[in-house]
């Protein structure tokens, strides 16, 4: 069952990675966009051939079990995905130093809900487990409030098409990966309210929908974006 | 014992973070100092709380303890720490290469001196031990050449009242990080003349210095500095 | 034997960090790679330093050894070197998204190569090792697809004489890298040719040719394209 699941994972990650790569914009301003996406199921593929071959899947004492590759995996992706959004907030304009501040803190926040997540999960069931899991949801607060706070009003100063597709793409994101903490939680990791091979396919299916189907999606919403800025200026010569 | 001076880190790490984000400038060019500054104690306190819960906690053959969480911490607050350093040396003037090739090789350095400093805190009393020791030594003399040579005269070159900031944050810093391999050599890591409890209230006085007090003597400094080169543009005009 | 090598590594690579940053321009727009192609060696160095304490060290239950330092140097430096082409190809052009689009995914396709490298060197004979060393030979291929591609456009967009020392520093590195897959594939990670030693002493060549060789060679590359340059512009003139 589960083998299935990682095999299809890394398939669809695969082509996945080629296929956003050969349709993406290739030239500035949105190429490194392009990079950035195509990037991400990359990981994401070598990390469902590892959890394929059982590397760095630990069994926990009551049998569930834990994959390492999917932290790994989650702990260089989701930092790729951000720096797309914190990018496309400073479209252009951003000064090193700048970009490089919010870079640093939205990562460190979204690192660290990453391995408290991890650190949760390998937990036997006890208090420590729930302070890992509590501190991981205050990390990540603090991810979503960087975001919709203090980049999204970088974003929309930037005009109201990139204000947009910044938006847009904000809402997309943190809708799906707040299922992630959901799915966590009612699973063998937490609850186990569900069973472990109900929780791969959730995460497969959410997996492709945080990495490839946003990917085309941020992409669309760009190239709108820039499409209309191009309008505004022609009006405005 | 320990645990007391766990959980105060825990505590004052945590309330730091936010009152450094909470009283800091937002906007540039100074924002990113503060993000970067409300970095470091987020994860100094997630340190904190995986010494509290004994994750990462190594006990030795000889019945002393080495904590992986402070190295962990360390190794992502100092290279933080020392990029705004860093950044400040080339205020709104570096290019993408050059900042990068500072940042990288000050991070190197940096990174390789708390590795190395973990290896020797590992070894048994040996030969190996203090030549890994001597190599940590080595790097952190290379961070502080590059720091007091180069990237001050790049600081320098930014105008008087920038280079003061410089200068003074730089002296802060050196003074409080000379005392970790003090401690180290003297604690239970190295030559054993503290005990353990002693090494740990040592380290988490200096955390909060360098962390903490730091962050707002540092932003202190940044600001005067900014309303004194206001000044000077101001009596050009 | 392995000793002897590991010593000479040290010692090589001590002494090249210190003659490369020495020799090197600390001016722009080279200073900076010259503070990167210095920083490599030092990493080496470290890494050789803990293969002869034999720290990191492996025996695989056939007696072969894996040195884990040369992955965690490889997985640094390798990057770092990569930098150091994607500056050049942009030389002094590139916007921070840019840039960091293309180091972003050269580095994370280079870093997987490393991992599954390692992977592979792990795994008893087995379908699975082949099918991890064919995936890092497919993430090697993306780097090499990247740098003589989109990359070496990028650097002959910035002129003949960058695009020219681009070109030269692409082939010195693809060259020596090219070795680095043959040399596993025959040694004791792979179809155990060559012996443990012979493999010690072949990367002992290629770490120093790669790392330092290289370094001089891609100085006097852009000094000359530099110089060039200045040639032209005074043409111009």
């Amino acid at each position: 069952m589960d083998q299935t699941a990682f095999l299809i994972g890394f398939s669809v990650m695969s082509v996945a990675s080629l296929a956003i790569y050969a349709t993406g914009k290739k030239t500035q301003p949105s190429g490194h966009h392009t990079l950035l996406h195509a990037s991400v199921p990359f990981i994401a593929a070598t990390a469902y051939l590892a959890m394929a071959f059982g590397i760095g899947t630990l069994v926990n004492s009551d049998g569930s079990a834990t994959y390492l590759a999917r932290y790994v995996d989650w702990s260089v992706t989701t930092p790729i995905l951000l720096s797309g959004l914190v990018l496309l907030a400073f479209h252009e304009h951003g000064k090193t130093g700048e970009v490089g501040g919010y870079l640093t803190s939205v990562i460190v926040l979204d690192v660290l809900m990453i391995v408290t997540g991890l650190i949760s999960s390998l937990a036997a069931p006890s208090l420590a487990k729930w302070i890992w899991y509590g501190w991981s949801c205050v990390a990540f607060l603090g991810v979503l409030y960087l975001l919709w706070g203090p980049l999204r009003s970088q974003a929309l100063s930037r005009g109201a098409a990139l204000g947009t597709a910044y938006a847009k793409n904000l809402i997309f994101l943190t809708v799906i990966w707040f299922l992630y903490p959901i799915v966590f939680l009612v699973g063998p990791e937490g609850l186990k309210l569900i069973t472990d091979p109900a929780s791969v396919w959730a995460f497969l299916i959410m997996d492709i929908i945080a990495k490839v189907v946003y990917a085309f999606y941020a992409a669309a919403n760009l190239d709108k974006a820039l499409a209309h800025q191009g309008d505004e200026r022609g009006y405005r010569a």
